[in-house]
């Protein structure tokens, strides 16, 4: 007989299996090591009589509802023994191996799960609860209550509730249950491939009548029934072997610096740990020598990497290789975390090569301006390679992000699947995140921080205390929020309460690059370029705000909005040499460009027949044009 | 004749004068030191010409319209013309002494200031721009130009029309014009008390007909004509005189701590420059002694406070005094800055002595918390004295307030006017006020950030760095904004990017008292005691954050939300060391309380038969209620 058990699933099978998009287990001795009913008989003291009449059912003496009913009947069951079983009983004592890990795995692929069983709910519950099923996911018997003529307490409460007999209404109490169950799902979502596991011939059912499951796979772990052995597609005694067999998401790193480094630190380790993943991530990485060594070599042999990011060990399951082809052409997900100047032209060169069904996500922080305005770095990538891009930004101070530390960061995508995986890649107890929708308005934040940052470094370079810092900060979040508002209408206000705005804020304008090169700068009293500076002070690494701040301008000139953005205009112009650094604390007085009026003082100057309006708003705005208040 | 002009005013025109709601002025001779038309006349070569027609017309030998045409005939106008004139004239140059100070003083004080002028709407464009009156509130002349047949080019534009009359629908234009537009204000504004300010038999004609100015002030600052002198109500030959008698408010502060005597360098500062407050300031001091002296008798001998904020200066127009109400009793501001716990007792005291129609602003930080949940301080000091009570929060380190610093503040206020006073007295070009309407809003950020700064504190002590300050800081935010809204549902989000939201937490959080006695308590390992490190540190002042922090987890405990605000009960249970500093960083770890659940998985747990949700959004929430996200 064992020659003909399908021990090994067939292509087609395998193939069903990975395309599931529903999977209904049943749940005594395939998902618990024993029978839910014969343990509370047993715990009962009537496990004799109890394991008796199961038998007589399964050998088909009985039929199922008239053994539901017997079994009832014997254990005279009340509200009260339920709860004592169900707290003697705890869920982590009766899973059978590797059923949560399974169960995870597939919810991690969007896999929709159910719980279909013979047993009664209340038994069932925690089961669900602990596996992350939700109770609308069960298919499971009901036990029906009657007030306890013999209980003790004279008011009736529902601990003095006696169980009589079962609901007939859930398909599980009669024969054919389980394919009713799974036509029942059917009805209210369209799977295209729904897989029933089980260890009983109900289960093995499901898979038989028409309307039920399109694979049904054998679990052997608990008890091995002949017939279920012979017909099941695919029979398993480790639920592991279904996990292995799920399909696993290839992932490649775009970029070696130290952003992309400390990143690699999380993707590595969740790559190792989370089955969704192929454990090996591939590292694209610029070549060039670090102390007579090729970097790639130096990456592979030490697992970290020493120029940009030395000490930050990612483990031996990242590849750095230097061909950017050979890097992404398997990929389901790329992670873009180059200097944003460069992404363009890689882009360019990949273009043919991305896996079909991959998608993006940037690192990057910046912009690219043409003639009709500025192109966010995700949006640059979906154009050019036609995958979706979400992005991740963050308070994330590159060498201050490990065990032991804490850190945020926001994801943001336009697709809730893609956003989901890309937590799972991301988040680890020291890097904490959340996913919005808003993609500009994180881009835009974590590019437009940079300047602000440049805005800090001078006002402590320059001497400036809490207090210049904090309005600094806070006219910097403003315009960021206006200008990203301003392009992209739909950008969310709330966005920039995220980790993605004040937070990266604050941390960028007190521990990043941008803020450390500006405020030598500073200090220097503008004596060093920004050239120079960067070469002395960043050993390598881009100064991103600089470069950013020439391309706000840019942006800004086209739409004829200079003047409406103060901090930033004031940051550029002491970049380029035209302010001292100190007068970053003057950008509201300095007088670079045509007063900002209030809308109410323009209409007022537009119209020169305008309706008087109300006195009191006018008579604000007078002394607003004067600058008295 | 001297005798009988009226160069001081009798208590009833000064009564008038300062009940005056609306102060309609002339502008040539009044306003400007000549005539514009004659000026014009003038610089176009034809002064004498133009000179005998407004003479002639003065003396009645010619009716206004004709005056006016012959005057038009004799200039010749184009726009060009007008232009030159207009460029090579400054409105500085041109305007009488004093005059736009006392506009600014009525302005101030909200009085309504109207321009009526035989003059030409285009000549007068440029002085009324500068004295900020908007152009809806001038009367005076009208050019009609047609297209200049001479003109040397072929095509017709602006710059080749010449004047040919006058607009004969302005009541400027004819006799009796300047009453008629005092009427005509009238009809669209019900203002009680007009009065009319010239020096002209037509601005004194204003004053006399029916419907015209109540009041009719002479001036001869440039001109002195006998019929104006003898008739006018009230004559003087400076404007100064009319703003010197205006009314002005007196202001009281509470308070002599480092936050007051920081404030009080703006108020007294502004106090001195701006006509509109009383230049002496009274200050409440809590009476004790300092270096064998009386802390009043030291205030007012140095004008500054040694004890709480040496070096700073307010100027010898502050008045320190130990009793209370002979502080407040005539004052028309109340200014609030003391500890919170002592402010309703104070006001008690006071209750019985303030002078009616005074209003209130509270710099004051914290809570006062009662069964029925918490009171804010300003809602305190509004319902025991019955007096409106503004607020005023901001990034404000006491002692880095100053010339050669940037400050900004926020005043929340419901009443406008207030609102516009009080920005009045605290702005300065080192101290910047935006102004709000959401008090609760500023006030609870105010309050709630002492207790965030302690979070950051117990961080920067632990040798957390600039990530995970970050994320403390953007989750102390999101509780302050979270706990805000909840108490006062109209909290609005975007307080939260003011002054006193976003700004005064990063202040706070970096230089501020509480951050820096938390910072230390770390630092000791919570060996030494808040109030033993109180004494060491703070020399006298008091650590608001714990207090708050204990006035919080009450009113949180009252509601039953203390689960949702994870950062604020871990900084209390680390003040009250339950928990370690450096616990500061797990707080979302730490199993202090209930798990939070996403509503959409309490929704789950909540209904048994739930009808199937969406199936993505439900397996996201699944991932959460397991922690795997």
């Amino acid at each position: 007989m064992e020659g003909m058990v399908r021990r090994d699933a067939s292509p087609e099978v395998l193939q069903l299996w990975r395309n599931a998009e529903c999977v209904a287990f049943d749940i005594d001795c395939t998902i618990t090591i024993n029978d839910s009913l014969d343990a509370l008989g047993e715990f009962l003291g009537v496990g004799e009589q109890i394991q008796k009449i199961t038998n007589a059912a399964m050998d088909g003496h009985l039929d199922l509802e008239t053994a539901l009913q017997q079994r009832l009947d014997a254990m005279n069951l009340t509200t009260q023994k339920i709860q004592a079983f169900v707290n003697s009983h705890p869920v982590e004592k009766r899973l059978v191996p590797n059923i949560r890990t399974l169960i995870e795995e597939l919810q991690a692929r969007n896999v929709e799960v159910f719980l279909i069983s013979g047993g009664f709910r209340e038994l069932i519950l925690p089961v669900a609860k602990a596996l992350g099923v939700p109770k609308s996911n069960i298919f499971a018997n009901r036990f029906v209550y009657m007030a306890d003529d013999n209980a003790e307490e004279d008011q009736v409460s529902s601990q003095s509730l006696r169980v009589t007999t079962f609901d007939p209404k859930e398909p599980t109490s009669r024969g054919g249950g389980k394919p009713e169950a799974i036509r029942r799902i059917r009805e209210k979502r369209p799977y295209n491939t729904i897989v029933m596991v089980g260890d009983g011939i109900t289960d093995l059912e499901a898979g038989q009548e028409t309307g039920g499951a399109d694979l049904f796979i054998g679990y052997g772990g608990v008890v091995q029934r002949e017939a279920v052995m012979k017909e099941a597609d695919w029979f398993v005694d480790d639920h592991a072997v279904l996990a292995e067999a799920l399909p696993r998401l290839k992932v490649a790193m775009i970029g070696s610096g130290a952003w992309a480094c400390a990143s690699m630190r999380m993707v590595a380790e969740n790559a190792r740990s989370r089955r969704i993943f192929y454990p090996k991530v591939k590292m694209w990485v610029f070549e060039e020598e670090h102390n007579g060594e090729k970097l790639t070599e130096l990456i592979n042999r030490t697992h970290e990497n020493p120029k940009y990011l030395p000490g930050c060990h990612f483990g031996d399951n990242v590849e750095a290789c230097s061909d950017i082809v050979s890097v992404v052409q398997d990929a389901d997900i790329l992670i873009f975390c180059t200097p944003h100047q460069f992404v363009h032209r890689l882009c360019l060169q990949i273009k043919s090569h991305v896996k079909p069904g991959c998608f993006a996500i940037s690192l990057i922080k910046g912009m690219r301006v043409r003639t009709d305005g500025p192109q966010l770095i995700s949006t640059m990538i979906q154009r050019t390679l036609m995958v979706d891009c979400s992005v991740l930004m963050g308070a994330n101070i590159a060498n201050q992000i490990g065990p032991g530390s804490l850190c945020e960061a926001t994801i943001a995508s336009k697709n809730v699947e893609h956003a989901r995986l890309l937590k799972l890649l991301f988040h680890t107890e020291y890097f904490y995140i959340d996913i919005i929708s808003d993609v500009e308005g994180a881009e835009m934040s974590g590019t437009l921080k940079n300047v602000v940052a440049l805005a800090a470094g001078f006002a402590d370079g320059s001497g400036y205390l809490d207090n210049c810092k904090a309005v600094i900060l806070r006219e910097g979040l403003k315009e960021m929020r206006e200008l990203s508002i301003r392009l992209y209408p739909s950008v969310r206000e709330s966005t920039f309460f995220e980790a993605c705005g004040v937070a990266d804020l604050i941390a960028t304008c007190s521990g990043g690059r941008n803020h450390k090169v500006a405020m030598e700068f500073a200090k220097r009293g503008g004596s060093d370029s920004f050239d120079t500076l960067e070469a002395e002070l960043l050993h390598g690494q881009k100064l991103q705000g600089t470069l950013t701040s020439h391309e706000v301008q840019s942006c800004l000139k086209i739409k004829g909005w200079e003047a409406d953005f103060p901090l930033l205009k004031v940051v550029d112009l002491i970049v380029n040499g035209v302010y001292e650094p100190a007068d970053i604390a003057r950008f509201r007085d300095l007088n670079l460009f045509p007063i900002v009026k209030s809308p109410t003082a323009e209409a007022l100057a537009a119209s020169e027949d305008a309706a008087m309006l109300d006195s009191i708003q006018r008579r604000v705005s007078i002394l607003e044009v004067r600058g008295l208040v």
